[in-house]
């Protein structure tokens, strides 16, 4: 039987298609979320890329931000904690502490025996989020998705001291204005943001294996960072931005089993 | 005697001067801070407007956040929390609350007797602060010191669900982009400020008489927007951006009755 997951993000949308709880058989990815086309054009995608119809899914679980917006189409909604815990086990199966970091919050999740036993979660504040990498990337005027080359090209420390997102914007600013190398202004955003997501990943303790997830995981300035602040291996998947919408498959799936 | 207190704040100077502890001489105010030459120029201001030279005070001391670049002019630097409690209790004796609103910080003062015998303080974040008011102020390509006027014009409620300065913005964007009426949104957005400063005076509770001091003190929206929230009548002086530069000079007073 097949199931599909989708996960509607702030910035993304994710959708993973399973083959009987085991085998990924299609993924789709589309750059935007919540209140857009994405959520639409992932599901399109997703389908035509295993050549299949929304009729042949057993069971279709949707989750993220904005997963409501999903109401009439799948067959049931589910908090994004539960998906993340469900899917980082899937490929982890050690894992005890994952750190999902996305467009717009930041979630710090425990997990014991595949369940999510704790958690914290910082979805007010942009500071450590993709957000902040975005506003940073910005005022640089780099792409955010070369933030993690070029701090790999830093040679000097330099130090970003607020982590919240208005006040290091000035901070960097004031920085370029001094003739500051804008690799080393990277590495020293990463390392704030590291701190940022150190200070909530403490609250809950960091237990290892330490599994890193979300859009911000593909960034490798941030992934050293942080595993130099926390001093802790962080392990990561290809499947990175999909673990969410995985574990919304995976779900679907047990949903689908116990309803046949 | 005479004695000077100076300001440093992150945004603006300022300096007031006493007579005797008693009489306000002269002051002055220049619209930058810490790291400028607005000290300096504040204080050159103060002397000339009071006909007087360094040599004539009997004492001079420093408060605010850039206070410590004044340590070879000043006698003495002195916290502003302590300064700004001073301040309100000279201009409203009733006073057992000061919200002080500045431009990257917002303070809470409990004050029993002049003293202050609590705090909380937020100078991590930009919500809630001038900072916050400023970036506003330039998406809605507004002057900041129009944002009390235009709202007063507003005629609709809409909400800024968000008090983050990041995604505050963006509801603004889409709230424009959406043709909502500006000075509806600066409501909004004076209500944000609102309740992320209501929420930092409830932790250490509202005693009346309660002054509210700082840059954004003169801003009759926020101030009408915290009114509402408090459910309590704010007073303010006319010296509203001066009450830590006068806290200055009336403990510059102290210290040199000391001396004497
Ligand atoms: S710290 Fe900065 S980024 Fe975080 S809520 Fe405050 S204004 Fe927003």
């Amino acid at each position: 039987i097949y199931t599909l997951g989708i996960d509607v993000g702030s910035t993304a949308s994710k959708c993973i298609m399973l083959k009987d709880g085991q085998e990924i058989v299609a993924k789709s990815l589309i750059d935007v979320g919540a209140g857009t086309s994405g959520p639409q054009r992932a599901i399109d995608a997703v389908l035509e890329n295993a050549g299949m119809k929304k009729e042949d899914m057993a069971f279709t679980l949707a989750t993220g931000y904005g997963r409501n917006s999903l109401m009439n189409f799948a067959d049931k909604q589910m908090s994004e904690l539960s998906c993340h815990a469900r899917g980082a086990y899937f490929l982890f199966p050690d894992v005890h502490t994952v750190i999902d970091i996305g467009g717009q919050d930041v979630k710090v999740l425990h997990i014991d025996n595949g369940a999510m036993t704790n958690f914290q979660m910082n979805d007010k504040c942009a500071a450590g989020t993709g957000r902040f990498l975005d506003v940073m990337a910005g005022v640089l005027e780099v792409k955010v998705q070369d933030l993690g080359h070029l701090d790999s090209l830093s040679k000097k420390r330099v130090e970003i001291s607020s982590t919240c997102t208005v006040f290091a914007e000035s901070e960097v600013i004031s920085q370029l204005s001094m003739g500051t190398d804008k690799c080393d202004i990277i590495a020293g955003i990463h390392r704030s943001v590291a701190h940022r997501v150190t200070g909530l990943a403490h609250r809950i303790g960091v237990v290892p294996a330490l599994v890193m997830t979300g859009g911000v995981a593909q960034n490798e300035g941030v992934v050293k960072a942080l595993q130099n602040e926390l001093g802790c291996e962080i392990h990561r998947s290809p499947l990175t931005q999909y673990n969410g919408a995985l574990g919304a498959a995976l779900y679907a799936y047990q949903a689908a089993s116990r309803r046949a």
